[in-house]
């Protein structure tokens, strides 16, 4: 897609100071600009890259003062920094602009599809399925039997859900991602082998929820495995059985989170990290990355880290002890054979 | 799927208490329960809900004496706890109950397919496959030229399976889990690029192996990667090539085992935890979430922790120092004063 | 496929020792050769096994000398090991010989598709892309819009390109990886909810690169995250948004990089280590597997190890007496006691 300097200027309300003919077919940063690309000039720190940057329009602020010459066109607007938001939006809106059944797919006779739905190639709709208004089914993406899906949700390529689960509106689930594979249940026969225990539960994923690429959230073993709403999860995360996550918090990639672990409210995890089973995280934690959480923790808006985990602060304060420690030790051992002097 | 109290204790061989005609179309664990849910009371500790349960049906156990009125209708068996895992696994059956062949799939007309076998629609079945008998293959599953696969074999959505691969009968295999990629093997040209070593060998997942999603399993650079009957995999997890895992060994989410680690009979080992390559573990080791194990492990049976992990007690005793550290080392400081002014 | 010793000797200008009429049909390593198999000796470590393997035919050196008897028929060639890799390559270009478009797939009218490409089943080629000569695109792998690949690539079964990313020539990714995925980028909005930051820039990998499988690529907010020529990444790994991977870096499984993070040429970095967000880390580094790097490396080059990591010796030194913490806090308790009973 191409546009010139006149049609975003008109596009964000904004006044041209340049050549309005310029056009542009690529985004960047104001240090990166090359020729035919937009940039924009919002933090002051970066203005010097206003007279340098090769991009060809830079969206800068009204009140904008030029210290020196400017080659490319600039266009005027009351919030750089919002118009360029405007603008990814619109973007990737259009870029994401998909709609239609798209062949050959399969939908099984008794989904339920709303309006103004995207289906692409090579994806499957079971039976019972219900897909809300506006909703984008990604090609080669599966919907196993019985699952609810709202409006407004965006399904990447390759996910797969299955039977039972139950998705909010306005999620975001990117390709790769597994929600409701059977919850790890295994018990001991007695004679060095395991018997599966069925895993007959779902998932439940609330609104706004968005999950990386990747990640896998199994099923509850009975009940559900819960997601609630506005939490957003990175790539490569596990999310065990009967977890539950409570609003707005953020997980970082590759962490793990074992089964039936309880999760606040607008937590902070780090990447890496590892909670273990059947504990409770207080709401407003932050947990640093490749921490290992071993034990509830029941103070809210604390900072944990270390694997097992101890408070931030004394986290830090030991890990500068363990770099000191070959140091320490020698010095213990000179203190050792001073006293055994002293006390001859 | 609906059932009413009458038609599960016919199914379940048991007594009525109550209203018989109340139906259920969800399981629920017993302090969760809500009106059209079934729940169950087995462990005596969870009694006090029994009284209180929003639940329509809970099964008990036939000598259950009722201290205080029931309002659900109550289901009286022999054993509660195998009464309810009766009644999943009939559930999970009917959930799964897949049979035939959907289109449009691309099943190569030099694939042997056993008797009912359900192959999904988007399923790839490559030159010179074998499936067995009561095999299951999902949608979108990929299986390559020359692979066998054995009888009551479920692959779920996505897995892909590389050629020559061989996979026993019983065996489960999770959503997006790539058995046979390519090891990880490089030779340095010299001139600091890398020359790929072709990965010839293959996999070989024995009898009643389970494997979450998005775990991968690569072939053998030659010989064969070797997943021995039994053992269970779970989600996220990476095994190079050569490996090989003895019977009924357990691995948690998202651990890692380096090329040619021979994992012994019955271990145990938690989550995110790595094993170098090369090395041995010996049978029924138990290794902690995180750990690092870096060299063979000879002795069975044991516990351990830590990275580099050591045994499970030295590392918890070293643990406790460690969170003690800065104490520690403050106290070394002022003994150091003290001997200064003695030997003045 | 089954070759016997003659058409063996014959491919690789060698001679027959023994019976040239013995048939294999599969690699062995030399202790592990079984009848049908093939074998070779280039490692004179190795050569008891000659006399004992049951291989049916073994490729030596033209310089072997005979200590004992040897079962196997032998053939003899300039090098024994250029030899296996000549058959390797062979037998894997057999093994992976595709061409040709299979139906059903998705191919949009506007793709530019190169000459001799193989396009799998279910595979879907979105708008604009263009996809060089003798390129591989297995079954169910995904190409969204203006996604550019390059001559000799192979994308295995199920990969997912996200629209605007381009890869370079001869490059191979594995099964289930994810190439272009959404940077995991919100905003705080003040009311505890988080707004999603759009990710409009995209994913550059060039010439010679190769990925894992299940492996995470995300597309850059703005610009490009960026894979060097010749890097090489293994299984499982997470690169965030708008990090750079310089030339000939290779990453062992289970890795994370997070986002802006700019990774130098030829470092080495092991498994399930982690890469906090906007360091650089100088080229040459080696990083020890589940290594933590929280600063920027300047020097180049350097080995390191720890999390947080600090260098490779000094991590050695300090794990010594991290082991021997508990003890020497007793060693300091006695040393107490004495000095109270000296000063008293």
């Amino acid at each position: 897609m191409q546009f010139t300097a006149q049609q975003l200027a008109f596009m964000l309300n904004g006044t041209v100071e340049g050549d309005p003919s310029v056009a542009v077919n690529q985004l960047a940063k104001i240090e990166e600009g090359q020729p035919g690309s937009l940039t924009f000039l919002a933090n002051p720190k970066y203005e010097q890259y206003l007279y340098t940057t090769g991009a060809s329009v830079v969206i800068v602020n009204n009140d904008q003062v030029l210290a020196e010459p400017v080659k490319a066109t600039l266009i005027r607007v009351e919030n750089a920094y919002s118009a360029i938001t405007i603008l990814l939006e619109k973007y990737n809106t259009l870029k994401q602009d998909k709609s239609g059944i798209e062949q050959p797919s399969f939908i099984h006779p008794s989904a339920k599809i709303g309006e103004n739905v995207y289906i692409g190639a090579f994806a499957y709709i079971g039976p019972n399925v219900t897909i809300g208004n506006n909703s984008k089914i990604y090609p080669q993406v599966f919907i196993a039997d019985d699952v609810t899906i709202g409006e407004d949700v965006t399904l990447f390529p390759g996910v797969k859900v299955y039977f039972d689960c139950k998705i909010g509106n306005n999620v975001i689930i990117h390709s790769g991602t597994i929600i409701g594979s059977d919850g790890f249940g295994f018990a001991p026969a007695g004679d060095g082998t395991y018997s599966k225990i069925s895993q007959i539960g779902n998932v439940l994923i609330e609104d706004n929820v968005e999950i990386g690429s990747n990640t896998t959230v199994d099923r509850a073993t009975m009940g559900s495995t819960i997601i609630r709403k506005g939490v957003k999860l990175d790539n490569l995360i596990q999310i065990a059985h009967n977890v539950e996550i409570m609003a707005n918090t953020v997980i970082a990639a590759q962490t793990g989170v074992s089964g039936s672990a309880k999760i606040g409210e607008n937590c902070i995890i780090g990447g890496q990290a590892g909670i273990v089973g059947h504990i409770s995280i207080a709401k407003g934690s932050q947990i640093q990355a490749k921490s290992g959480i071993s034990k509830s923790i029941v103070d809210e808006g604390k900072k944990w880290a270390g694997a097992p985990a101890v408070s931030y602060s004394d986290n830090m304060r030991s890990q500068v002890v363990i770099n000191r420690l070959p140091a320490l030790e020698k010095k213990i051992n000179e203190l050792e054979n001073i006293i055994k002097s002293l006390s001859r």
